[in-house]
Order: structure tokens, then sequence, then C-alpha cells
């Protein structure tokens, strides 16, 4: 009977012991998290925080008493590996409940430790009231102090994902807020046109905006928080970093598991890593990007289910392989939705591909129908070939189910033709008689022309 | 200075005439309608009809005068092509306002002459307060009798498209309505799983349904209208056929242009008839099916718009080719938005093609997110390959921009391997991690599996 032992206990790792289990019936599944909760759906916390009817923990898709009893997988919380020795395969396991360590030999390991908050070196980044949002902790205790204290001023540390939903979530909680980005425009990963729409929404809706200025410092105040940016001094209540996330490979490092040019774990398409008999997944690892044809670091919960899938199923002796990603990442930000595929401003320039862009706007529904809005699109073809490499859209209405034709058509290595060509559906409720892919596929199509 | 003659100015035809024009500046261009309107949104007229603060010349996109001052394409209404001379490149045309006939040559002609409302030959079809719904004045008689009589009993005949988006709209007007529907069930051209939540929720909004049942006469009672069906006699004030359309051909015929196996007229890739200097597009016209690899008639007026670019394109001297059709159609009927692509049973039957079909339910969105709805889906894919042939989706939430990424996978000729591996958006306000896409492929995968 193998025993396959997976380090961390969210989506990668509970995906990938989950289909061990499910591949290998006699295998022995161990899955092991330092933390007190398992499969949860960190994403959510936005939306959960928002809601005081709700408990932070109905994010937890499946206890750890469900994972053992209906699917046969020994789940230990608040074990903490410390080591992992690959030529013995063992690993020395922290039990933090009952304060002991105890050695755990294994056959198959999968590495899935997830990514952690960053948190700059600067003076105050550890006073009380400043707070990340990653794990379920994490969560529970921002909604904590909402509820609990009088805090009504937050100032948010970046204007990515995370910052978006919790400007969103901590509005409608009637929180005064101000988002500080360093970057000269929100949203730093999406064209200007974009996040220009974007930055209309947030002032529309009362957030204070910041942007080309990082946080410096921040200081306890009485019973406040005083935050140093840009020469100015910001007083609040809370301080919430959305800074991004780093991989958390400090534990596979040591065991000499090799690292690749983005700082996380090195897999192949078998989610094996350097060492024998083991696998990395989801948040930690690297993942193959399509278009452009080597690994990145773009940690999403997706991802992280599909990485994790393909890992636990190799280490119960199947044959999968992750297919890849084209980099399709999507939010809400109070009335908009915002997506992306593919590649961006950044990833052109750092790979010098020789690109057109166009910009196009079209309604999202047909003439007169209630509800449409007016969408913003931005489309990265190839020169020459006019093939398609990446998108971006924005608007009040389906955005994210839209740029997945465009993510579509970046797995089947569509050109601006072919796009312009897709038979997609059409009805006044749904779509004008043209979608809004098709116009954008249009435009871009005309630029290519002009660039010749 | 060529002369590029469109008979028929709606979708496809205008759309001919505006490329035309566009691709050749010097070319006249002149388009015959023999009704009184161009250019208008036919898809929209149920949304109209809802609403009483609308006209219905509000779906007119652009008008004659507009066409002929900003575009410079002579737009004659009420004007109608009663013969085409092939050889002699000429065409009557009867002045329906002036009450005269006379001779126009032409270089290229493109033919768009529609479809069509089918109205079988029953006794009683042709009373005052039958209608159908087809053209402009269509839409704006059934309003009219709305707004102005006493009508509050509606009778429809035929449960497909047109017949559930006019439940909708008269369930809102406060109308009683009853669907008649000869196929044993309503939507016939989608699986019974998907047409069992379209009935569920018919049912729900007070449509009273009567399916397996074909009308055979309709006759005058009084102010108002009985139809017999089935044995039962049903009272109405006013009957709504929406029974589907036959293409209008008969002009095209006596010209001898060849019509395809399903009756339309048969076109080449650049729309091209079989006459020398005459092209065909939209709902007049078969469509290649790039699923079956054969001529279809499907009239939607996306692929009108497309076709007739083309054609229009082509008749200006250019050499563009229309890339086909996957057979992508979308409604909304109440809540649910209802979807398909590809083949469904009938045209497996019909064409013999080897499949498995899986049915899969999801959430559209992440757990607890609010507004999260039930969507099944059926999928259909070659037995072997596993090539997804077609899909079809319901539910009350995205599915028409959904099933989007079906059709383009069916364009690319994916399998639903390649389907369940796509980097589809997540976000719990868009999707659960895994999309009902993911699912659906990742079901149908395992059905596909068992099949061998």
């Amino acid at each position: 009977m193998p025993r396959i032992v997976v380090i961390g206990g969210v989506a990668a790792g509970m995906s990938a012991a989950s289909q061990a289990k499910r591949r290998d019936t006699n295998a022995e599944v161990i899955a092991l998290e330092r933390g007190n909760d398992v499969s949860y759906g960190a994403c959510g916390m936005p939306y959960n925080i928002a809601d005081d009817g709700r408990d932070m923990h109905d994010l937890v898709v499946i206890t750890p008493e469900q994972f053992r009893h209906t699917r046969g997988i020994d789940v230990r919380v608040r074990h903490e590996v410390m080591a992992i020795d690959a030529h013995a395969q063992t690993l020395r396991v922290r039990d933090h409940a009952a304060a002991t360590d105890y050695e755990l030999t294994y056959d198959k390991l999968v590495i899935a430790t997830g990514a952690v908050a960053l948190r700059p070196a600067l003076p105050g980044i550890d006073l009380p009231g400043v707070f990340v949002l990653r794990e379920l902790t994490d969560g529970a205790a921002i909604k904590f102090t909402l509820e609990q204290t009088n805090a009504h001023r937050v100032l948010i540390a970046g204007g990515g994902y995370i910052g978006m939903e919790m400007a969103e979530t901590l509005r409608a909680r009637g929180l005064a807020v101000t988002l500080v980005e360093r970057a000269p425009q929100v949203v730093p990963g999406f064209e200007p046109v974009i996040a220009a729409v974007v930055r209309e929404t947030l002032q529309r809706q009362g957030v204070q905006l910041l942007t080309g200025v990082g946080i410096e410092a921040i200081e306890q105040e009485g019973a406040g928080l005083r935050v140093r940016a840009g020469g100015q001094t910001l007083a609040a209540d809370m301080v919430l970093l959305a800074m991004g996330v780093h991989p958390n490979v400090a534990l596979a490092q040591s065991a000499g598991v090799h690292l690749g040019a983005t700082g996380a774990i090195a897999v192949d398409d078998h989610q094996r890593t350097n060492l024998p008999n083991v696998y990395a997944a989801g948040d930690c690892a690297e993942a193959y990007h399509r278009v452009l044809q080597q690994p990145v670091f773009i940690p999403l919960g997706t991802t992280a289910n599909k990485q994790g899938k393909v890992a636990g199923a190799n280490a119960a002796g199947a044959d999968e392989r992750f297919k890849g990603i084209v980099g399709t990442a999507a939010f809400k930000v109070f009335d908009l939705e915002v997506a992306r595929t593919g590649v961006g401003a950044a990833e052109i320039e750092r790979h010098g591909l020789k690109v057109i862009s166009a910009v196009s706007h079209h309604s999202s529904r047909g003439h007169h129908y209630p509800g449409a809005a007016r969408l913003t699109t931005v489309l990265f073809a190839e020169r020459g070939s006019g093939r398609l490499l990446g998108a971006q859209m924005v608007g009040a209405d389906v955005v994210a189910k839209r740029m997945d034709v465009l993510a579509t058509a970046l797995h089947a290595g569509m050109t601006l033709a072919d796009i312009e060509a897709l038979d997609l559906s059409y009805a006044p409720p749904v779509a004008p008689v043209y979608d809004p892919v098709l116009i954008a596929a249009s435009v871009a199509r005309k630029a290519l022309g002009k660039a010749g």
C-alpha cells in the first residue's frame, strides 16, 4: 500500500489528495496542513466579509472529518512539515496541537504549500490593525475587526484584484476607503484604457485613490494608524496589504527542490520536480504559459486545482499532463467585470514581441435592450500573422465569459480573421448581432492591415 | 462605374449594400426593398412589443435617407423586384408608391430576399387576429392590437425561439398565453432535459402548454377566435403563428438560380450562386455548416449579416470568403437563457453520427455567491476521438456566452480533453473554480471513456 503525502490542504493540496485517492483507492493518502482549515475557497473571502449573515467557515467546502470519513483521506490540520529528506523519503512533521514532532515516510510527495502575501519590510508593517487577506484566518480576523470595532477608515495598499474586490466589500459595509497603488494606475496588469474605466468607477463609488505612490511607513496613533505615503500622512483604522504574493518555497528549496527563473518551483508537465517522487502544484509552482511557451508564476485558484489533480493522479501512478495556462484572469469591482487573457504590455515588452494592439468599444446587448452596457476591449496580435496574443475587457455586463472565448482562441492559436469568423450566439438580451468579441477582432484586423 | 443592385433591405441586404459601397466607393449601389423599412433589427421585436414606451421604428438602425446621404447608397423602399433576367442582367422593378414598373440593369446582383413565416394551409389561417412576427409591419400590427384592443387571450402556435420570446413578452403585458406545439416538447431542437427546464419555467410563469398537438383550424367567434387543436377548442383574442420560416426563393428560382437540397439558394463560399454576377446572402440562402461539412438552412441574423458583408464585398470586386457556421443559437425566455451550438439529436440521427452524449449540472457562480443558478449542459462528442460535435445549455444566468466557448471549440475542432484543459476565467461573481463548460467536458469525457 503506497503512501502518498500532500503538504498543504487548500486548492492544489486537496485536489491532489482527492485525485490520488480516487486513482488508487488502495493508497494511503495523508494531507498535512499547518493551518486550521483545509479545502476552502479563498477567493470567496471578500464576498463573505461583505455579508454579516455568513460565517467565514462557510467557505470550507469539505471538512477534515468529511475527507476522512467519506473519502478515506487522512487530513491532519495544524501539522506543519518542518523538513523534507528527499533521499530517505521522510518528513519531519510538527503537530502543533500536541506540540510534538514526528517522522513520516512517503512513497510519493506532493508539495502544495501555496503562496504567502507580500509584507514589505517597512516600519510598522506588523502593527495590530495591519492585515493581509490570504488564509481563512486572515479573512476571519478582518471580519471580526469590522464587526466588533469602530473601524471606519481603511487604507488598502495595492490596486490589484484583491485590492479591487476589498474596496467594493468595504464600501458596501459603509467604510471610508483609500486605495494606494505604487504604479501610475490601478490594476497595473491592464492597459491604461481599461484602468481608466476602473478608476472612474472607483471614484464614483467614493474610493479615494492615490496612484504613483507607495506606502512607506505605518505608525500607531492613539487607537488608529497613520500611514506615510509619498509625503502624505493618511489616517486609517485598518490597513490592508494587497500587494501580491510570493511562492512559499523555503521548505521545498531547503530539501533540494529546484526553483525556476520566476522563483516558484520548477515542474514538468506531469507536475514533477527535479527530485524523484516529489511533485509540486498550485501557487508554490510555476505553470507553463502556452502563449509565451515558457513557465510563469501566475498563482490562481483554477490553475491550482488543475495542477493539483494532475499531481495527485500521477502520484497515484497515472500519466496525466497539465496542458498549461494562457493567463486568463477575471475580477469584479462594483458593477464592472474586468478580465484578461494571454499577454499584456509588460510581457510583450519583456519578450520583445512584435505586436499590433487595438481598442474597441461596443454595446454588450442588442439595440435598446435593458441592461446593455458599454464594453471596452483591447486585443494584442502578432504583427504579420495576426495570431491573437492577448486580450483585455472591461464593462458593466458579461465580460469574463466573453474573455473565455478569447482564451479558447488562444488555446487554438487562432488569428484575428479566425476570431472574426466565429459563429457566436446572438439574441438582443445577450449580445448585439456582432458580439463585442467579433467587433474587437474586426477592429484589430484593420490595425493589422495598416501595420502591414 | 459599376452598378451593384441588392434585392432586400434588411440584415443581409443592407450589409451587402454597405460593404459594396465601402469596398468600391465609385460603384453605384442600389438597394431595393419591397416593404416600407430597411435595416431593422427584427430580433428586437419581441422586446419592443413588451415596451409601450417605444415605437416599433426604434428598431430601424439606419433610415433610407441616412443610407442615401451618409453612405451614398440609393435605397428604394416599396420597390419590389418582379423578375430577374440573368442573361440580360436586368430587373423588372415595381414601384408600389408610383404604381409603375421600370427596368433596371445591374453589373452585379445580390439576392437577399430573406425568409417568410410559415402559414400552413389551415382553415381560418388568414382571419383577422391571426398574426406572424417576421417583418417590422408584423410587429407593429401586433403591438397596435395589444395597445388598442381588449385582446387579453393569446394562442401561440409553435414553441421555438419566437414562440418562447413572445410568451415572455405577452405574459409581461399581462395576457393569458396558451402555447401549442406539435412536437412532444417545447423547443424541439433541444434535448428533453433542456426542454424540461424551459417547460417548468413556462408553467411557473403561467403559460398554458399543449404539446404533441398541432392547430387544425381557426374560426371566428364573435369578436374573438376559436382554435381547434387535438380535439380541443381553445378561445383566443389573438393567434400568433410561430411555426418557423421558409426561404423566400421564388423570384430567384424563376430566374434560374439553383436551390440546394434544403430548399434555400445554393451558394459557394464567396456567396456566388450558379448564375454569373449573381450573389445571394442571408435567410434566403444556405450556409456551410463546419461540423456537418455540408450546406444547411439555419436562418439567423448573425449569419445574414456576415454573409451579406461577404456578398457585398465580392460584388465590389473583393475576394472574401464566408467561413461557415457551427449552428450557434440562443434565446432568452423569462429568467432563462437557452443556447446551443453544433449538432443536436436530429442531425445526429439524420447523418448517422456515432456519438456519446452526457448531461451535467453545475452552479453558474462561486460557492454562495448571490445570483448563482443551476445550469444544465448536454454535450455531444464523436465516439472514439472525443471531438466535440454539439452542445446545449440552459439556466438562469450566463449561458449564451458560455455556449460561445463551445462554439469556438467547434471552430477549432477541439476534443473533450482539449476543452477540459481550457484556461477559463474564475472569480466567485462570474464562475465557480471549474466553470460549467469545464465540468461538462469532464463529465462527457467519463461517458466517452465508458463507451470505449
